[in-house]
């Protein structure tokens, strides 16, 4: 997605070789007009699944979520990181390691929301050793319900959570990939997916 | 805002004579038309009042507040609940307490996203006793930003948020307000704000 692109060579912090900040516009900041694009591409990429039920996590993969979800014609519902006291009945979790963070969280989503008959779109804001994504899929598949993709804004082509995705026969779509991060310089892919795992 | 106040009285909860679950269009799952309408109407009843950026906090209030975002054609700073690896620098906090989940969080927001020439739209998914919507307003006074106004889906009138802001002199724009909530039903207020401080 090229304006993606434009927007993170513009106003992307390259910190270091494998962290890439975006919160000018996506995990602080948020602008509001390129996650309508993001959504609108999401639900271009996906607009023939049969998609019933967006999935994402809190807190960056809201806005794009809710804006896939707006021209998808679906409903979002997003993994808590901790647990809510209004949110106690049954729930679906898993436990997703953040090595950026350093931190274990059990992620949860509650059972009322995610049924064996959805065809489930997760979407994520990036995608690096993917962590989150696991986490994501294990708990829609304990729901029972069928993972039909992962959409997912930034991914860091370079670390290994894409191709294990894919092995996992999962179809991942990445708004912008990117291949390297040296000389605090963001180095875009475009080769095909199938060349990449 | 009647359609909101219809999707509360058909798919909200009442936990108790204080708590009202809306876990089915806001807190967890999402629904996106209704956030978009959310959004739509936030940006026209701020439309005259020359906001240049909307300030919310994770997690749910980030939906209305990037669709309102949309419509008012400015940018969306989330303030975290927790802090992150990759925003560590300056940062202006201010310390929450959450009654429902009976604890205390700093939230905060990097300096980088809020001037002292913005004028402030602060967004929220409810309005109780005000703890989240006094520590938003003293990060954006920190900043030097004129706080021009709130924006609250929805508003516990019984509780004393409402009348606390209004008395400190600031406009509070509540798209649902609850008067009671009382053998499991939820009663809506449309009484003019003045008779209500």
């Amino acid at each position: 997605m090229k304006r993606l692109e434009e927007r993170i060579s513009q106003d992307g912090q390259v910190l270091s070789e494998h962290v890439l900040k975006v919160d000018r516009f996506l995990n602080h900041q948020i602008d509001p007009v390129l996650m309508q694009e993001i959504g609108k591409e999401f639900a271009a990429r996906f607009a023939n699944d049969g998609i019933t039920k967006i999935v994402t996590i809190e807190s960056s993969g809201i806005a794009p979520a809710v804006m896939a979800g707006l021209y998808l014609n679906v409903q979002v519902v997003f993994a808590r990181k901790r647990k809510s006291l209004t949110l106690s009945e049954d729930l679906l979790t898993a436990s997703v390691h953040s090595f950026t963070k350093n931190e274990t969280n059990e992620i949860s989503i509650s059972k009322k929301y995610v049924h064996k008959d959805d065809r489930v779109l997760i979407i994520d804001d990036f995608l690096a050793n993917g962590q989150a994504a696991l986490g994501l899929i294990d708990i829609v598949k304990q729901s029972g319900a069928h993972v039909t993709g992962i959409g997912i804004v930034i991914e860091k082509s370079f670390q290994d959570g894409a191709a294990k995705l894919r092995q996992l026969g999962i179809r991942v779509e990445s708004l912008a990939r990117i291949a390297a991060l040296t000389n605090g310089k963001v180095t875009f892919t475009h080769k095909q997916v199938e060349e990449l795992v």
